[in-house]
């Protein structure tokens, strides 16, 4: 059987629908517990085997998820396929449509995000404000944009960047080179885009069906530490206006991109009140784990109804307050946490260990989640139980 | 290696504990998803390939879990062993005690609940109030019972009855015969119990860590159709010293068989005001599936928990009210429900599909929950969504 391959497994994955997830990593795993909920048989494609995700599926499959034919294969084993992940290029996801067989998101809408100075233009020809961009085919053309939208300017790679990588903030004409150099500059490949001093960093979670409706998670505060998530507070602590203009923001970005499913929208919250759009992510997001205890529906469960074509679930919040604290990897080390124990002691906390085989630095290992009746204090159980679990030992 | 049988399946576990679950149903299936949150691999031993559970465990065994050797093979393979059914005889199981392995709850509790003779008696001796029951050797011996208590009698087997498997209701002398022949009755198999005309049915979960501390849920009211659990409506609309009491009760039932983990304990509130125990279950229950979205931490995270000697969360009800309707086989067919897109258009319902292969009459095949301000609120969400689902035709 072609989905037999190496490091792959097959259990019989009983009588329900059956969902492709391309990307095996934590996000594929809350998404399959929630497939599964519904009776769903979940297969995971993944470039390396015991994949967070493969423990947790009936199926799962090692193989290149850029070869259109191990795509193909994947594809005609489920009922549809999604993806954890925007990495997966676009134009060989293809593959599986031109074989007649169901791709949610589609590969046109994936196109739209995955090259994130597309994004850009699909968003702001869709009247969405972003913070001035450009492409630059050269280091000239680079610094010619610094001069026009003023230092610093932050360079970056069209594809593939996250948490910060494919991404560097220039602050000088001088310092162009070399920042081009970093990102392995060549034409087609980087843009600019303005500095863009926020007062905060807002993000929601939009589920969008296949026929157009969509449900509009909660805006959330995030905040980042070396460019990764580290704490979300829900929901955003903003004058009720801001909300409603990100929640229209939401909407209107995934319908203008052609989405389907969760997907996560960042924003910056501007000195001046305006709202712009940071970046798209066509999948769900760290953004909205707090979903699974904190809304009525999870922004998982919420994914894998859109992609079976089922009505979908409330995102309303089911407590005044959440919080969610990333837990990073301190340095390498095992993926089993030390001080779980302790963290379980707190009342309230909701722990999520990704059991990932082993730990690096800044590595996401799992999570916190906490529920509150003010955000002071779903911020303090969850920070309380993130700040006694480690995960390997820091240099 | 000894774990790799027919039917069998391995991946890597990952780095977390791996909890050994004897059985492989919808309760090990459960347990199998809190126990990945917490970053734990699970290891399912069945008697059938294919469970429910197999497909969410990292490994999955078949093998006949009532011979040592396979039990203690199994738990070799783990860190502790727990089951998610009573029918796993505790001789057996006492052989994984037996080769220095940890199993919670241990034996000796198992063979204190498995008899339910054995049960009454520890469960009396403990000051607890139970209907009358007696040890009864021949029809003879019921008939007389039947004079004594007063009829209708309840004639039980002291194990392995579930669902009103095991129990005849005798309305007089002249039925015990064909009774007693219906359960196989000999010396030693079973007992009869007073009829208890009773005004509700009540039950409770109480988790119990291995250092005796334990969490009591709330104590919940069930209904049951042909003996099986159709709704429950938590928390029981009870005066507020009924469910005190009902709280004592459980802790004490648990304590007083040396119980560890999640146990289910059912009684009936009779029409003076008492409190009866009808039964105790040592493992998760079916009145406790609504502690997945209406507790702070469920039954199947406690008994994770429990079993791992972790401290034990909250059993806090998070809303108001909860409800939870069992979605039962209608008849024959396949294991995949209609009506599942009208079902999730209900607001606020929590469809589980447990994903077995096929439906049979009866067989439970999922559960809703719905949370609400009131039990009213609660159970119409929950009735009309589960009003939708069908599994198999009826005859």
């Amino acid at each position: 059987m072609a989905a037999m391959r190496s490091g792959g497994t097959k259990r019989a994955g009983g009588s329900g629908p059956r969902i492709g997830i391309v990307g095996g990593g934590q996000l594929a795993r809350m998404t399959a517990v929630a497939a599964a909920q519904l009776g769903c048989a979940v297969h995971i494609l993944e470039r390396e085997p015991d994949s967070p995700a493969a423990r947790l599926a009936a199926h799962s499959e090692v193989g290149d998820w850029n070869d259109p034919a191990v795509l193909r294969r994947f594809a005609a084993q489920v009922d549809c396929v999604t993806l954890e992940n925007e990495f997966v290029d676009a134009t060989s996801l293809a593959a599986i449509e031109e074989a007649g067989l169901p791709l949610l998101p589609a590969s046109a809408a994936l196109a739209r995000v995955q090259d994130k100075l597309l994004q850009k233009q699909a968003l702001t020809a869709a009247g969405l404000e972003a913070p001035p961009f450009r492409a630059v085919e050269t280091p000239a053309e680079a610094r010619a944009a610094g001069a026009d939208f003023g230092w610093p300017l932050v360079l970056k790679a069209r594809r593939n960047g996250y948490d910060g990588k494919g991404n560097v903030t220039v602050r000088s004409a001088a310092e162009v080179a070399s920042a081009w150099r970093r990102l392995g500059g060549a034409p087609g490949r980087l843009f600019v885009e303005a500095w863009c001093a926020f007062e905060a960093e807002l993000a929601l979670i939009v589920t969008r069906a296949a026929d157009g409706a969509s449900v509009v998670y909660p805006v959330v505060e995030t905040v980042q530490r070396d460019h990764i998530c580290h704490r979300v507070r829900a929901p955003a602590p903003v004058a009720p206006d801001v909300a409603r203009r990100a929640a229209d923001i939401g909407a209107r970005a995934v319908a203008a991109v052609g989405g389907t499913g969760s997907f996560g929208i960042e924003l910056f919250l501007a000195a001046d009140g305006r709202l712009l759009v940071n970046e798209l992510a066509p999948r769900v997001h760290n953004s909205g784990h707090y979903t699974i205890e904190a809304c009525a529906c999870s922004q998982f469960e919420n994914h894998v109804r859109a992609v079976l074509g089922l009505p979908l679930g409330s995102p309303a919040m089911v407590a005044p307050a959440a919080a969610m604290i990333n837990l990073l990897g301190a340095g390498a080390g095992s993926g089993r946490p030390e001080g779980l124990r302790e963290a379980l002691a707190i009342a309230g906390a909701h722990v999520h260990i990704y059991g990932k085989d082993r730990s690096r630095h800044g590595r996401k290992m799992g999570h916190v989640t906490a529920l509150g009746r003010t955000l002071a204090e779903a911020v303090a159980a969850a920070e309380s139980a993130a700040d006694r679990i480690r995960f390997g030992r820091s240099a």
